[in-house]
């Protein structure tokens, strides 16, 4: 196996890379359900650094790579660190990155990740950088189709802000090296980008643009949701009337393939109805946790470990 | 041993079952101490989410999870997390029992814990709900009077705030088990609620109302001071009055017996003068320490791990 | 090998106490740089209060410790503990020692480690107290003049703000050991206090007073950096006077010697122009990372462990 050296964004891998990860992260389910024990990551110590409240991603990274048998160090928040005293990233990163064998970094700072990697001593895998890439994200719902529905063939709806919703911006990308159907459903303030549409067309997806979830709910494997937030909106009225409009009910699935599974990267508002949690379609928890062994795979690719 | 699923209270706690926890958290006390070392807890996780400020419950949990070869995973404070973005307890819970085998949880509201078991995939520990319960400190305080006392034919004072004191309501509960002779002493406003006193009576313990330290403080084996709050009192003048006449000082300890023992759920802010920690009669610091092996037994009851 | 009990400062130390502190973290490198993994620290729990934002100290201590095979506990912000409640220093001193094996301790407060020790049932190791001391700085810094440098015959330039940097006031007394000739190289508002000064010379060390950088560039071995902070000059066109004159850049370096390393405690703001950093000279970020095999050395000596 090939060590990756750092991860900071799936936009250029190639269906063999996604596939390699995702095979790994099926092999090491067993680990992070806590089925089975290992020690393979004996010895190794990852550094968290989040410029940015996070609960799932931080947490499903320490479990990764506990479970795995290695260990954390924490930056902990900007106020209990030397940032407060005006250090720059390059130099965090510098100092942080000969402690650690590898560095998770969630930044606001688009291109935070790319950059920090040119200081880095070792490899940095990219927890989100504000609007640019969030890839262990793209391979978590990525594998969470896969498990939970099917890559291949995949009829999907993307739905919720797909304007700047960085997540599905990159799992439509993940998606084209499988040659899915991909309907965006989203009011049109808050459309697919064209440049993106344009790429997922060259790459001959079909893309079906749709403002109404009722329009495609009947033909979706998976619903993948997304969270729109009020601040996009200058009339609140108007946020209200969008927000309700793409509201995931019980009335909404009715009619639904009997194998329809709902993903939504979390946190929720109110985008689901609770009533929904309930039924077979929902995959939004399990997807959490998917976050799990997909980070013991690419924590495994980074550190050089293998299966 | 049977694996006690959640621990949302011990007020319905048979004497049996606190004698079991009590006998292990004696067995443990050499790992605790840091005497012998194990590995029991070897691949198991515990997750932490405290919902507000906490020195000792958090870090003692620590202990005893590490102490035990176990791992923590630490949501960290509220601020950190993405219960900033407006996620539901529900939600939150759901996710993080995916992760870990265990859940400690401390949340400002009463009744959260018992929620959140209804949401949690692996067991939910109450670390302190608000003005519910508080289980693994009643257990620590029972432990502490076993060790430092004894809990057969005690004659115990608990004293301070008895009227919103979450500490000292469960702790009679579960001294009633026991048979103790309970004496009660607050300031009027600030005295043990009716149906707390009436169901001391109907369980057949001898229970003493008092408003003056003096008065039992020769009869007694262990003194349970607790803090009054300032914020109970509208007027500042009298709070200064309750708070002078309930403090614990070398003069008023004078006429106690000789093992009397002394006990505080700590911090305390100025309840016990300071030259009363070098006596014999200062338990306090110690029963902060049994917190560890007291919890540790509650990790082992929640995980299945035999002794 | 003699275990110390407390590490409060290092003001007092023998050479033979430093070197042997220093061999044993040259011993204890490879681990520190995860090229050997060891167990040494099984079982043992060292605790961490900091009272103040630390990102260097607090991650390096995390960091010796969890890669000599102990475990952490953190008390986390201030914030988050129940300091918030008014619980004093010694109280919590009291309790998590009682956890812990060892007690990490970074408080504001000039003298909190001294009286910390008092208080406290396990070792406490001084994680900077303020004006105070800092002695696992000093530690590192000598670790890394005799690693980059050499400790023998030592012409060394301290920089900047030498009236209230611990850090550097540390250092002269621990360089006195090995009888550098020390240049002292500030504005004249931040000069060494005259005590420290002769205290220096009555050690027969060779002082150097001056107030240019070009002074003595061109004859040391070392350059020590530190910050001037803005809130020293009442007028902030004096300030930017000073700093500017003080900063370190290429066109400095010039003439220098070909082995002149330069150091800083970092955070740096900018002190040392970026393009110094790729030079050889630069070895503040070598520095920051020594923190951790030094820190090892200091972790065994306090808990006894052999190498």
């Amino acid at each position: 196996m090939q060590p990756l050296h750092h991860i900071i964004s799936t936009r250029e891998y190639s269906r063999e890379m996604l596939d390699e990860i995702l095979d790994m992260a099926e092999k090491l389910e067993p680990i992070a359900r806590g089925e089975k024990t290992t020690k393979i990551m004996d010895g190794k110590l990852l550094a968290l650094l989040f410029f940015e409240p996070s609960t799932r991603t931080r947490m499903s990274f320490e479990t990764a790579m506990l479970r795995l048998g290695g260990q954390i160090i924490n930056m902990g928040s900007v106020e209990a660190s030397s940032i407060a005293k005006g250090e720059s990233l390059a130099d965090t990163i510098r100092v942080v990155s000969r402690y650690a064998d590898a560095v998770v970094l969630r930044h606001p700072r688009e291109g935070a990740a790319l950059m920090a990697s040119e200081f880095s001593s070792s490899p940095i895998i990219n927890g989100g950088d504000g609007a640019g890439h969030h890839p262990t994200q793209t391979l978590l719902d990525l594998y969470t189709i896969r498990r939970e529905s099917r890559l291949d063939h995949l009829n999907i709806a993307l739905a919720g802000d797909l304007k700047y919703g960085r997540t599905v911006h990159s799992l439509c990308y993940a998606l084209s090296r499988y040659g899915a159907q991909i309907n965006l459903v989203s009011p049109r303030e808050l459309e697919l980008p064209k440049r993106i549409v344009d790429d997922l067309k060259a790459r001959d997806i079909k893309v079906h643009i749709a403002h109404s979830m009722e329009d495609v709910i009947e033909e979706v494997d998976v619903l993948y949701m997304t969270r729109i937030q009020k601040e996009r909106f200058p009339d609140p009225a108007e946020f209200n009337r969008v927000s309700n409009s793409m509201r995931i009910t019980e009335e909404l699935i009715e009619g639904c393939k009997p194998n329809l599974k709902i993903m939504h990267p979390l946190p929720r508002v109110n985008e689901i109805s609770p009533a929904v949690d309930k039924t077979e379609h929902a995959a939004y928890f399990k997807q959490a946790f998917y976050g799990v062994p997909v980070r013991m795979a690419i924590l495994c690719k980074v550190l050089g470990v293998d299966l």
